[in-house]
């Protein structure tokens, strides 16, 4: 993956995209030295939310990081390796369920990574596959031939031989019922698929392997001669996440260790494949130039000459519950990033993580060591992890 | 797998399960000199069938291994790795798909050898997966606390993440969407898991893969404490096999590597399992014992004192289209097996494979040395390979 070449593309995306909405709840004139010197990035799953419901007091939490009249005051936003719909959609969901007004800009998903590659396949027959609206994510991000796997696989008669045991309603945005006798909207009999992009988990996971395995041993066309591997890209690498059941859930990671597995059985070549979010350092490098934009957004910075906004943060917190993706992800991205780990995920550790320890845990294990500057945010994270500890004012 | 012991259970096995039909329509009187000196396993997938449809002249060809009067002239059975009926149900389906009588006996599926097994888990809480009706065949082998997996998960809330993504109506027994009402049949949340069997292919790879886990990792009650690993038993390993899709499809192997794949990353042991089905020598050696029942049963021969006929077979053929199944595993059996591959399933080569060569291209390579007692079969088999030779009479 070509970190640094995505990292520019990211800053000029941003740039162009800010929403007139996120302006006007934003904006406010304030003195240079008001401006935060820190900002924050919260996962969500096991940290905000768990499921549909808000962990411990993450609203309230969230709340402080506005003024009273509803404009940002701390520069936050959400990174997390889940997905599914577009990200405005995703930040309309979490406005509502927390309470507050998030903009899009300050959704980062797994596959949001995938817009940077919009030059190379714009106009390429691409499948995109996993829960949710695989199809409609990619097409906000500009691609212009895309199908969700569920509606390419509805092309290939028989392909799936176990679909007579399935009925299967995916909730998706086309009728697969009638899919069968519709003609396909591109013709997937002789356009090759040029790349397969795994939006979110898959649901049907025999099908999609099999599928997956058909387009990419064939050369982007099932069942044909064997041909060159199509690129496929994933949106992250969980091996395993905290859902709603006790017990960790396996991830997008495991799928990924699933496929490759089988398709090194039956192919002559191992699979290539390119894996995005957490704990990969551009995703923190990408959220860096985000949360900046986020400061002059608030403040009115004009961009300099060479498309910077000199607005540089002391401190940038990754306050996550996943020690191998978002601790990890933290230390690997170096400064000014500082991980903060919870226990209301997948962390159930007593003090911290042993593989990847957590900035948080050494500190509080000296209090005389916080800097100002953490001491609301450390508030807001022990509410988070304890779920009972009241929040003084920041 | 201890061989030896299956093998000798599987003779008692056979003895005492003769049905009466199976008598009746086969029964009659004939001197040794004129009992047939080979047998016949066929596989079905691929050789017998595609799908539902009888490949080329597959059903006239199986005619001629009976009398005009009906009753069995050679001794053969079907060698399949498939399942997910009773041999009962199955045996029936074939007879109405190739007009002709099929016994239970002559119905040797993936997982047959799991009827071996009962006594160890027959009033144990096992769970059974796969495609068809995964329970209604172990409870037909003699399990008798046994719950399909879709059943299982059914009474742990969230233990699939993406159920909501899923309306089921998976073909089972039992009605799924009514059972989180239903009282569990067992007490599934203090009661272990005392071993897994994959019957047939799975249906929903995600969630049983996940269940799978949930249950090996946590010996036998999901989401409780670390436990010891309950056994975990596959009917057979296919990587891929032929169906009606033009390209080979993913069987039961694909889900074993991903299962395992997957286990081993998520658990601190790697993942322990017993695969029976084909190339395993103990199913030919099981399917020559079968064979020899049915020459048996055919001429009635009474059992020696040792519980054997007296009857030698100088030949059994293993007709099959898959070198990596059928040939190796009669390889593997040796004597008195003998391979023939057959062009009309996963093999599509010119003459033979040149990892598993066939027995069956060899001799028609140099037809002289064709023995007399073959040549019925080669045509039998030719007509299968081609779909166009006629048959002469045997």
């Amino acid at each position: 993956m070509r970190f640094r070449s995505v990292f520019r593309a990211s800053l000029a995306n941003i740039k162009t995209s800010r929403s007139r909405c996120f302006r006007r709840s934003f904006s406010r004139l304030q003195p240079q030295s008001d401006r935060p010197s820190f900002g924050i990035a919260f996962d969500i799953d096991g940290v905000i939310l768990r499921g549909r419901t808000p962990v411990g007091g993450s609203p309230q939490a969230l709340r402080r990081l506005y003024r009273d009249d509803g404009t940002l005051k701390i520069p936050f936003l959400f990174l997390t390796n889940g997905g599914g719909v577009p990200e405005s959609k995703r930040a309309s969901e979490l406005s509502q369920l927390l309470g507050i007004e998030i903009s899009p800009q300050q959704v980062v998903q797994g596959h949001s990574p995938f817009k940077e590659v919009v030059n190379r396949y714009e106009n390429e027959l691409i499948v995109a596959v996993g829960k949710g609206e695989p199809a409609a994510v990619m097409s906000e991000y500009g691609f212009k031939k895309v199908l969700s796997i569920d509606e390419y696989a509805s092309y290939f008669k028989d392909i799936d031989p176990l679909s007579q045991y399935k009925t299967w309603r995916i909730k998706q945005t086309y009728d697969e019922n009638s899919s069968m006798e519709l003609h396909p909207r591109y013709d997937v009999y002789s356009d090759r698929v040029k790349a397969a992009f795994v939006v979110s988990d898959p649901v049907d996971w025999g099908r999609d392997i099999q599928v997956l395995c058909d387009i990419l041993r064939y050369g982007g066309l099932p069942g044909r001669d064997k041909g060159h591997q199509p690129p496929i890209y994933f949106a992250s690498d969980d091996l395993e996440y905290q859902a709603v059941f006790p017990a960790e859930r396996l991830g997008m990671g495991a799928f990924r260790i699933a496929l490759e597995g089988i398709f090194n059985s039956v192919s002559s070549s191992p699979l290539e494949y390119t894996s995005f979010g957490k704990p990969n350092p551009f995703v923190f490098k990408n959220a860096e130039v985000i949360l900046t934009q986020l400061v002059s957004d608030i403040y009115h910075i004009q961009d300099n000459m060479d498309g910077g906004t000199g607005h540089e943060f002391s401190t940038l917190y990754m306050i996550g519950d996943n020690p191998k993706v978002d601790t990890n992800g933290a230390m690997k991205a170096g400064h000014p990033w500082f991980s903060m780990l919870t226990r209301t995920g997948v962390f159930r550790g007593k003090d911290n993580d042993s593989q990847f320890p957590a900035d948080l845990a050494r500190l509080l294990l000296s209090k005389d060591a916080l800097a100002e500057n953490l001491a609301p945010i450390r508030r807001v994270v022990v509410r988070l992890r304890t779920g009972h500890e009241t929040i003084s004012t920041l």
